[in-house]
């Protein structure tokens, strides 16, 4: 399992990782199969969409914020919102495996989803046989 | 890694998959495992709920249309709503595999989702060893 | 393939099945891979999130109902809402295993997200190898 460590510097940002992922995919003795990427915290998340126009991560970010509703929530840390957007995007993605390379559509890139930063954190990735 | 080809013919719209996913887990020579759904577009998505009554997937579409919030979006090719939805339904699904053979709940089918059609689409599929 | 069996008891119910899943990944052969949970049933889900802080999960389930549009549906069940969210949320999540046991970040849980309650449900679980 590798890790790639990253540190975030706002409450809500997008980081695309996708450079790190393809480096650990071409250094994994897996030839075929699927790279799977996943983020082991509760207020942050990971998905696939564009990153040709930095305008496409934005709006993902405000629609997203704009889609919570406002409803009073009994966690008391103040997060709950991070909470409740994370379970929805999801702390998993899987990206297929080929000839050694990461196979990603042409304007897809991985993007780690901080929605309660700024913090450290860290993205483990693991190499699966097809 | 196998491909589904598929034209859409509708911005938003839904197509069982199911059976061409089944096929190529029947080809494969992974007999116990999962097969590894992708699709390898910004625009679209792929998700696993009721293929029997076709009003669910309908359904289905209402309520992400009318879950999109009314903002202004800074992308400038019209189609934000579509990468905001990609990105929370998901580009990929998982489904286990056992004596060969897709195994799937009763009543759960494969479902691409198009949400910027119409348009020409791949599917690809990969299958894990367990 | 390992099954999990559950009873739910409320209509919108949260189970920590995290348990479960690490026995199961502990009696498997497979020390590193990742373990892949899969809910065969169209009105229910998985997610991974916080399980320390009860009121975390409540906040979730509070947060799903309220982002449900008010529109009406043409599935003459009663249970759109449950496939609408399901959709959404998803039918598996997959996570690490790294020297024989489950690799999950200090403050994550898996949850199974019942939508439809009460119910007899399962959720299958499968181990890929690195």
């Amino acid at each position: 399992m590798d890790r790639i460590q990253l540190q975030t510097s706002r409450r809500r940002e997008l980081l695309d990782i996708t450079s790190f992922v393809a480096e650990a995919v071409a250094a994994s003795p897996v030839a075929e199969g699927v790279c799977h990427i996943f983020v082991p915290h509760t207020t942050a998340a990971v998905f696939i969409n564009e990153g040709a126009d930095p305008a496409v991560g934005e709006d993902i970010l405000e629609a997203l914020a704009a889609m919570l509703p406002k409803i009073p929530f009994k966690h008391m840390e103040g997060n709950a919102d991070a909470h409740v957007l994370a379970s929805l995007v999801g702390s998993s993605v899987t990206v297929p495996v080929s000839e050694g390379t990461l196979k990603l559509g042409t304007w897809q890139a991985i993007f780690f989803l901080e929605l309660d930063g700024p913090r450290r954190r860290e993205v483990w990735l693991s190499s699966l046989r097809a």
